[in-house]
């Protein structure tokens, strides 16, 4: 029989798998769709190249992510980051260097003061229990959108940090309690690192596409992963756990959920869940992002000292673009996020139109260069059944300080994965993979006692 | 063929079925539970003994409500509302007349304030489109917590507000969008309205319990009705839709949803819904509250002048307790609404800790007659699998802006009822009863207007 059924094969499912597999422990893993990698998942578009439609970069403090490069010899290098931004403000563009755009004087000190601000109170916020910070009522009853709304006085200091944050966060800002915003944060480092592409999140890149590591972590237990298996009902009898699907069931004695919250809320559980398990999964919604790609022969925007980095106001179907070539240099690839309602109003129109709306955009930046790509391709895992969006489930207003930690905490010989489900790098493939990790050495943890005890 | 399928034989289902039913429409009503009723549940005890489990009371513009009592004959009587309330606020119970507890000056004249402010707010809601308040984005970015906290300038302010909108929504404040507070308060005439007895929403009750009318409404498609069919996927095959479970499937040329929004988004549908059906759906959960009743020989706390109305404060598992006594006093029943945290902390005690907890309120309230009922009942929906809360699915910040009708939309030929697909009454059986009407409504409409063409 199945010691462990690990649910969902993404970056927390396999590493969850690797672990049990390393440990000789034994397992299934049951995976709705056909592929491997959940929330990451890299196009190949022909031999050498490939887009990543899902997850895709790595930075300081990735100590997982970096570890299983080096375990499995995984190439990676540094996302471009040179030369000039642009901001696309009020139908205007304008070059800058570095992190910080150029504007009137006011607005500059206003984005340090909010900067700072919110740098400091999500110091302040301990990660294990988000709801013991002095005021964490009132960063709960207010949206991270309210804040920023409050706290910016000039015009264009509040688009600037709306369009940042969204971009962190792939979600309207008024979707997202502040307490939740202060966590986030906080579990990325700090702000300073999640924007950043230098010393940041977005530091590197992988070669041949993120997805190249979790099939490589999957090779020595493949045939444990069952695919096209979507997961209806979890029964526990007796000491096991029943876990059926329209045409099939497994038994085993531990499960490991490493699926997106909207997501388990659809399973069956026999017993029920906690109250708050299911009344918290029934608040986290998933953020929602499109990724825009737009391909030409080679980076040209390079040649004329761009970084192929633009940051834009509602005007722009886009809140950012970067540059995510292939480290050669061969294709020159500008992609383009667009999120919340840009997002949804975007993928209402047809591909054709899309693809015009990133041109237009691309050759007002650029200039006539950019007029001609090779093509255009975009995604958003808002659309994919098995993922209901991305990057990561948010906390409503009240769900952090009304539910605590009850989303990741174990219920019987159910154990919660995931990137929801870290303190650590929540909402990123390293909090996936972390929390994955995690979950299997509590089970490894508890049989080696258990066999102890006899 | 079947023409219409409704899923859900709760007050929208049954009201949708009963309006095809009158116009010769073939259809059948599939239903996951084993009973009728939905969110209205009433328990049965013994031959003249019956707690309304769920939905209970009627008051002014429950115009369709009315009409249905009038329809089937069935009676209905006025709330007791006579006598002493208590407010049991730090510790002290005080007795006041009327709406308005006994507070200090400054407390009554902050209520009066904050009060006046809500009503005039939610008057200038556009109920067809919240979202097209002019300050919609600034009331959807705080939650009607935030907006409580920072009016009510005095302690006792808040919290006899608190304790009486936490009674309204039967929801945390900081779980709702001011603006869905707004809506919810016009969509019931006015706060008012909701709050009040006498000329208010709990003005009347049902001789025989709320399900008396279900039960009635049923009767004459009773045989169309399938009871244990939880649906679990919507297929569209041309212009048809498979409507399938774990072990059955229908088909029809249309579909009513007369269920729960959470338990919506469960259903996998295929095509896929509208992205934002799909996300508001993901969003919207739902309120919590559990209904606990104590129940003596008689309703003895009238003789001493009380109304059996008592509003607490968190020293009290129980925000509001009403007399709930049958019509000929046969019995005496208190009825407590535990909601949100309470509620959650509530229901983890056993059944002789909750029923200890209640009496030693109602000891402390009414004295020693109080230490001897009969017996202690009590029931929450959110441990309901197809129910997950009540009273109903409630806005969190950003939902009303963001998605704005798209959960009440019609998509192909698939129609949404159920209490929140209703602009008037929303939350309440009223809307429930309206949505489902409408839809029934729609559909009548079309297929006629289809006949026409041909």
């Amino acid at each position: 029989m199945n010691q462990v059924i690990v649910i969902g094969a993404g970056f927390s499912g396999i590493a969850a798998a690797k672990k049990l597999f390393e440990a000789n422990i034994p397992f299934i893993v049951l995976e709705a769709r056909e592929r491997l990698g959940g929330r990451v998942f890299t196009k190949q578009l022909n031999q050498d190249l490939y887009l990543d439609f899902g997850g895709q970069w790595i930075g300081p403090s990735h100590d997982r992510m970096y570890a299983l490069c080096e375990e499995f010899g995984i190439e990676y290098f540094e996302t471009y980051d040179e030369g000039f931004n642009l901001l696309d403000l009020d139908q205007k563009v304008k070059k800058f260097k570095g992190l910080i755009p150029k504007m009137d004087i006011l607005s500059l000190l206003n984005l340090d003061y909010v900067l700072k601000k919110l740098e400091r109170m999500a110091k302040s916020i301990p990660l294990d229990s988000p709801w013991n910070h002095p005021k964490a009522m009132e960063f709960d009853s207010i949206t991270l959108g309210a804040f920023v709304t409050s706290n910016c006085k000039t015009f264009a200091c509040r688009k600037v940090i709306t369009l940042a944050l969204e971009t962190v966060f792939a979600s309207e800002l008024n979707e997202i309690s502040l307490l939740h915003g202060l966590f986030y944060i906080k579990s990325g480092r700090d702000l300073n690192t999640l924007i950043n592409i230098k010393n940041g999140a977005q530091l590197h890149r992988i070669v041949g596409g993120m997805q190249t590591i979790i099939e490589k972590m999957a090779i020595p237990f493949k045939e444990r992963i069952y695919f096209n298996h979507p997961v209806e009902k979890i029964t526990k009898e007796k000491d096991d756990y029943l876990v059926t699907g329209r045409d099939f069931s497994f038994t085993a004695k531990r499960i490991i959920i490493a699926i997106p919250p909207p997501l388990a809320a659809k399973i069956e559980f026999q017993p029920m869940l906690s109250v708050e398990k299911r009344q918290v999964m029934d608040r986290i919604a998933m953020g929602q992002v499109g990724k825009c790609f737009m391909i030409y022969q080679r980076p040209f925007w390079r040649d004329s000292g761009f970084s192929g980095q633009a940051f834009a106001d509602g005007h722009s179907p886009f809140q950012s673009m970067f540059d995510t070539s292939p480290k050669d240099g061969k294709y020159g690839i500008i992609l383009g996020f667009t999120i919340g309602k840009r997002a949804r109003e975007y993928f209402q129109k047809s591909k054709e139109e899309r693809k015009k709306l990133m041109l237009d955009k691309l050759v007002c930046y650029y200039g006539r260069d950019a007029a001609h790509p090779i093509s255009y391709e975009d995604f958003t895992m808002t659309d994919e059944a098995w993922s209901r969006g991305c990057y990561a489930g948010l906390y409503p207003t009240g769900a952090w300080t009304g539910f605590q930690d009850a989303y990741s905490k174990t219920e019987g010989n159910i154990y919660w994965a995931g990137t929801e489900a870290s303190k650590i790098w929540f909402g990123y493939i390293e909090g996936a993979v972390r929390s994955g990790e995690q979950a299997a050495e509590n089970i490894i943890l508890n049989l080696s006692e258990g066999a102890h005890k006899k």
